[in-house]
């Protein structure tokens, strides 16, 4: 008897360059809706959140790409992810007929995290994730739900904490392939993993030893590890496919990179 | 053949009087997740959103006891609402073992409203409500979750709205009478209704004819009127019970406002 296929799962990442800007966020939000099958978005806001906590004169601190997350800074990325993000981006989707549904990792205890050990480098209030609630987030989908994760999780002891959006998505993805056919999708502002940054030539495909290669020589963008981490962790632990790239790669429109073994 | 009753479900609002003080929220958590039975939670915030609005230079301007809301307190009161309170409490609710799910009214398309009429108040971007999917909301409360709303609602078009909290509550515990035995508690940092500001003395009930007396005569605080007119809407409209108090009132522990025909 052939064994039945399981059914596909897009998960599928957009930064805050794109959900700030209006126009960009509709110009997605148009690939996505377009986007067979189940999908899940999960989304960042980081610009956003800077730029409010500068109006409040709080100031940012960055430690390797990371932000440091002081309680008065959760507040804020609380308000900017999981607020305005998050809801913009639902009302958007729920007006192109996509039945969005905005979640943090604390609603229906979708992502349990614990907050990172302050030693050597103390994050503040940093997640994390231990468990992703695979049931609850298969049973939205059943029942033909739209997931909208925004980059904030809990400890289930009342606390939220901050979340990397790029880290969410591929655990996501990892917990779901039991059950799905999951396909991990990195979608920003370029057009992928770029092999020379000034020419913008779009590499077709990344293996390890290339971002390891990329990396010594200093060919490789900083901003692409977090990416490409989580990335090639998703593909080891059992994700079909791992791209990067722009809405195009959604469409399959233009060139994207692929993840390899 | 005896026909089968309904089932009982609460809906429980708070206001931002309870939600932005870290002592009172946890006092009534803990009361909340004793109430037996399905429910659903919605809450306010208005005092947070007037706060972060000051920080940011916003003036907030109140007409009648109700929010102007231009575009920029729309996201102050997004991100206040949908953002910091309402993940608060899931959080909160989570820790204590009720598996509480954040909701704003484009979340799952559940409160559909249309931007209020400029003439011949200019209200800004508020919505009053067209419709509650009891269908979507119906399914939350069979798997149970506990539905956590905050008071922001949209019009299908992609525009989020700010909608009183108390109107939400009341139209919720309406659309939901079909198919449950609802029962609206409206819970504040009073003890219910007062007959006597200064003595602080609980009416036990009070009817649509006492309120128009109040009124009359002075004696009903302005503050209650939202409650009392969304309340009496509420009974008029199948509401099994309506009742105005603080957190002894779900504990049915001390005296409390019973809205009457």
């Amino acid at each position: 008897m052939k064994k039945a296929s399981k059914p596909k799962l897009s998960i599928i990442k957009i930064g805050g360059g794109i959900i700030e800007d209006p126009i960009l966020c509709a110009a997605f939000c148009n690939v996505f809706i377009k986007v067979k099958g189940p999908k899940i978005l999960v989304h960042g806001g980081g610009k956003s959140a800077t730029h409010l906590a500068e109006k409040l004169h709080l100031k940012t601190q960055m430690i390797q790409g990371r932000r440091v997350t002081p309680l008065e800074h959760l507040k804020v990325v609380t308000m900017t992810y999981a607020g305005w993000a998050n809801k913009e981006i639902v009302a958007k989707l729920q007006s192109l007929g996509c039945n969005a549904l905005g979640l943090s990792g604390a609603d229906g205890n979708s992502v349990l995290a614990k907050k990172r050990n302050p030693v050597p480098v103390d994050y503040g209030f940093v997640g994390d994730i231990i468990k992703i609630n695979d049931s609850f987030i298969g049973g939205l989908i059943t029942q033909d739900f739209i997931p909208v994760f925004c980059a904030l999780t809990h400890n289930g002891a009342g606390q939220l904490l901050n979340t990397n959006a790029d880290t969410i998505a591929a655990e996501i993805a990892i917990a779901m392939t039991p059950f799905y056919h999951t396909s991990l999708w990195y979608c920003f502002d370029k057009k992928g993993v770029l092999s020379n940054l000034e020419k913008e030539t779009v590499m077709p495909s990344i293996t390890l030893r290339d971002m390891e290669l990329g990396i010594q020589s200093g060919t490789l963008h900083a901003g692409m590890l977090p990416k490409l981490s989580n990335g090639f962790n998703a593909l080891n632990k059992g994700v079909a496919q791992v791209g990067i790239g722009d809405n195009n790669m959604l469409e399959n429109k233009g060139p994207f990179t692929l993840l390899k073994h």
